[in-house]
Formats: structure tokens, sequence, C-alpha cells
């Protein structure tokens, strides 16, 4: 039956819509993004042996055979390292200097490869490199936040084929990352616990809604998912900053992004993505009461006015079903 | 120069980044949407002489020559109108039952035509039909929120050509409406002002941003747009709910959103766009905090990681551009 459920962690009403409801299998893209057909691409900036098209690097993990991964700055950068950040306030016009940090993540050398068929080595090195940067940066004092993200296939917003994420660390925080820590706050003053540690209790519980379990992290379909196939990542230790991650749980999670990442590529055809790592802002490294995660959303819906108008989303699938469908998917490891 | 800016309604901070920025005029669509080119076809369920295709007809606005305007329900409903609201909470899984209503208003008889392209009056018509449909269901003591809002286009959501919109009215109030009423509270304890009308007072004086102005409306790209044309029309007259519209009122702003639609249908060939009408939730009609409008989104650009792992958008336009760009795009009244 149709009900409305809420995100307790989001605080996002979504309306769960069955009768409206494909089977999982049916959001599987009939044409979907296809892999560059050759390794190595000439005109590609961030192929191996493409170095000089792209200047000013800003980090490089080395390999037998040359970088394996690579950090530069966005050509295009939103926000830029240079200069104060200064606010204006006018009444109710406020603004602040544009500085702060955007940054690509080319995470492997070869043109047609993607995480999902990775070996957990080479997204243990692009997992690396994200901490080191993330470390680096938030010691800057003009930083805020730090997001990093991934935009996979043209439908999730990029038009680079080769394998890379992104850094923005930003001046202020953003709004909806303020209001999600006032909640988390409220959520702790009231019970004593972090609303993110009682999730991954409660799921790991429930069961019906986890995709993968490891050591270190849970997978699972948020109950209420803002669209089919969205899905969680969450530490089972307590930690509210990405980069208090160790050594070991960050090779575990790099085995668990590849396993979630292929069901979706088996099980979805190779859908658009993009996942997006949920961190503490940068002043506050030792919360008890927020709790770290990384977002996966396949892009197999669109957002209309419906959504646009009121925040609120529409699911036409449930999160039970999607998560049993992602759990079944066979992948090696 | 890039900088970020905040919008004092929605408290979302924009990068507003003019090193990427295209022209306006660059944003205009290759190929804008199609119209259909005939004004009836035979198994359109929206088309005057298919009443026999969508039953239990709502409400319907004569003409001489038949029905003006109808709303007929949703086929495939998000909410329904029977049942009780029951909410249920069990630990941090919180529900509730999907009782409401989403109906769908059929804005003109013809299938080859859209508000840009009609006459006010019947713009007028579209208009009352919402205030009217508003005005039942805000009575209804299951319903928080009443979300009016168009889909045009494929991109921005929608599957049937013939000119239409929709309602949904929902059991709870969303968090996103919820949050920036609060935030509105907050800035009218502090300053014992609307910010909206705050907001009118300042575009009105600054001009700079301003699309366009009728005796009781003005349409302006906000300070902190969240994309390339993102438009506001705002009532110069406080309100905090839009069925306290006037008939003068409506007929006025019929005059004003057939202008700036068609200011977009010709300065960006026809692209695809949503509207909403943000409006107060039903319980509370006398605020003085809060101030109705409509926003509309024309669909020229993604959103990507970034976007879904922050809140936060990346504006390639800068607003007063944008706002110079339309204000001298010339269509008939």
């Amino acid at each position: 039956m149709a009900e409305l459920r809420q995100n307790v962690i989001t605080r996002d009403w979504v309306i769960i819509n069955p009768e409206r409801a494909r089977r999982p299998d049916q959001f599987a893209k009939t044409d979907g993004e296809k892999l560059s057909s050759t390794p190595y691409v000439p005109d590609c900036p961030f192929c191996r042996g493409n170095e000089q098209l792209t200047m000013n690097e800003i980090l490089r993990i080395d390999g037998k055979d040359g970088w394996n991964v690579r950090v530069i700055p966005n050509k295009f950068p939103a926000l830029t390292e240079q200069g104060e950040r200064v606010h204006k306030v006018n009444g109710i016009y406020r603004s602040i200097t544009a500085v702060g940090y955007h940054e690509v993540i080319v995470e492997h050398p070869l043109h047609n490869t993607t995480l999902a068929l990775m070996s957990a080595d080479a997204v243990s090195h692009v997992l690396s490199v994200y901490r080191q940067r993330y470390s680096i940066i938030r010691q800057d004092p003009r930083i805020e936040a730090i997001i990093i993200f991934k935009n996979h296939g043209e439908e999730a917003g990029t038009s680079i084929v080769h394998p890379h994420s992104q850094l923005v660390a930003t001046p202020i925080v953003p709004y909806q990352i303020r209001s999600r820590i006032d909640e988390a706050i409220r959520y702790f003053d009231d019970t004593g616990e972090c609303v993110g540690c009682r999730t991954v209790q409660d799921e790991l519980r429930a069961k019906e809604r986890v995709i993968h379990e490891t050591e270190h992290f849970v997978c699972f379909i948020p109950y209420a998912a803002l669209s089919p196939f969205h899905t969680w990542i969450f530490p089972k230790r307590h930690s509210c900053s990405f980069d208090a991650i160790t050594q070991e749980e960050l090779n575990d999670l790099a085995v668990m992004m590849k396993i979630v990442l292929a069901k979706l590529y088996v099980g979805l055809n190779n859908p658009s993505y993009n996942y997006s790592i949920r961190s503490i802002p940068t002043r506050e490294q030792q919360a008890e009461y927020f709790h770290w995660y990384l977002s996966i959303i396949p892009r197999v819906s669109k957002t209309a006015g419906f959504e646009l108008g009121s925040g609120m989303f529409i699911n036409t699938a449930v999160p039970e079903d999607s998560a049993s469908f992602l759990r079944e998917v066979k992948v090696s490891d």
C-alpha cells in the first residue's frame, strides 16, 4: 500500500508509491552508459601519458608502471584557492568571495574502466587520495565544508568519460548541511544517541533493506529512499568525519564500494549515478551527534515540479524490494 | 568575479560562476520542445471531445464552445482521497497513510497550445481553477500542505504534451517548507517584517533583477538564483496564502504569467520548465511572516553530485544578466 515515510536523518518525507512501481529490473537501462572501448585516448586529459594536458598536479599515487591516481585542479573551478574570505552583507543581500578548492581526482590511468570494474586495491587508492586531500584542506581556516562527489554518466552531469571524481571545499556551511546537523543535535539532546548509530543498529537488525555488510560498513536502502536504488553506506563505528577513517576501514570500504557499484552496474546495466560523502563541517571533528556516510543516487528517475515545489520526493520503488533485488545480484569480490 | 550568494528566503547558498558562464542566449535550446501540430489528437485523454477517457471529472469551467478548463483525478495518484490519516511511529521508522489529493488541471481544450501562447483570459481561467481547488481542499482536516505545479516538456518530467498542471495535497508539511517557515518566523522576530515584503521592496528599488512589473505583481530573478533563469513572481501585497488572491489580482497575475512564460518561450526557444506555487501550509492563513510566490525553473542545466551532496547549487549565469536578457525579449501583451 502507498504510504509516506520520513527519513529520520534528513527529515525528508517521501511518498512511496508501489501502485506506480515498476519491477526492480525494469529500472535497468536498455541502453546503459557505454564504457569506452579503448584504454587510451590521445586527447583525453586524464589518460596516463597525457599529463602535459593537465598542469599543476596536486597529488599522485605511483604504481609500478606510473601513477595510479592523480589529483589536479578543475579546469573550470567553481571556487579558487587564491584570495581572502570576505563576507559582504548589504541588507538582504549576502555574499562571500568565491574562495575554496575545486579538484579533480583521476581515479585510474585507464580510460575504459569504472570503479565497479576496478580491483579493490585500485578503489582503495582512490579513497586514500580522498582522505589525504580532505585532511589537508580542512586545515585551511577559510574552509567550512568539504564535499567529495562523483558524477558517473551523462545523466549524472558529467561530460568526461575517463573515471574521475571531484572535491569542492566551500567557505560556508551549506544550509542543507547546517539543517541536518541541527536536527542531529536535537535528536542527540532528546535521546542521548547519534541518529546515525541508531540507524545502523536498526537496519542491521531489520535486515530487509540491507544490501551488503562488511566488517566495518553496512550498505542499505534508506527506509525513506528518495528515489529507486538510493543507497547509503554507513561506517558501523561512530565517526563524524570521513578523514578519521583508519587504513583498515578504508580498505574495507573499498571492497564494499566495489561490490555495491558492481551490483548497480550488473543489475541496472551501468546506470548514470552520483555519489557523495556526507561528512561534518571542518570545524567540528569530535561530534557525538553526527555520523558520516556515503550516499549513492542512481539516476533512474526524474525530478519534476512537485519535488522542486516542496522538497518532497515520490519514489515509485519500494525500498525493501530494491534492496532485495540488489542483494541477489551476483558479483565477484 | 565569482562569488557565493545567499538567498535570504530559502537560505540556500549558490555559487555564481561567471567564468563558466555562457551568454544568456546560449541557454536557448537548439531543438526546443515542439508543440503538436494538430489541435486535436483522437487518443489524447485531455483533448476536448475525449472526456469519456477521463471519468470522475472534479470541476470544469465552461465557455461558449464547451469546457475551457477541466480538473480530473490523476490516473496514477501519488496520494488518494479515501482513508484516514494515520501516523505510525516505530522507533526511527515514521510513516503516515498516503491520504491526500492528486489532481490534474487540463489547462485548455486544444492540444497544440501552451500557457505562453494562450490569451490572458485563458490563463486567468486556469488560475481561477487553481484557487477554487486550493480553497476547497484546504478545508479537509487531513491536509497540511497544497502544492500546485506544472511540468512542461520532457526534461521537466512530463510525458503528456497536452497543456496541463497538477495539484498535490499532502497529509504532512514537507520538511523543506517547514524549514523555510521557521526561517521566515525568525526573520520576522528579528526585524518585525516579512522577508518576502522586504525582498519585493528591495528588488523593485534595485531594478537590475526585475524582468517585468504589473500593478499587483513583480517578476524577478532571485539574487541567489539556483540555476540560469530561475524566476520568481511575487505579489506586491502581503499575503501568505495563494487562495487569498482577489479576482483583480488573479487577472493581473494571468497577464504577468503569460508575458513571462512568453519571454522564456521566445528567448530560450520553448525550454522545458517547472513552476510551483509556494504557499503557506493550510492551517496558517493569516501569517505575517510568510509571503506566497510562484517559482519558475527552466530546465536548462543539470544537477549533479555536488548539488546532491550539499544542497548547494552552481549557477553559471549571473542573475543580473539573465534578468536583463529576459527584460529585452519582446512579446505581445
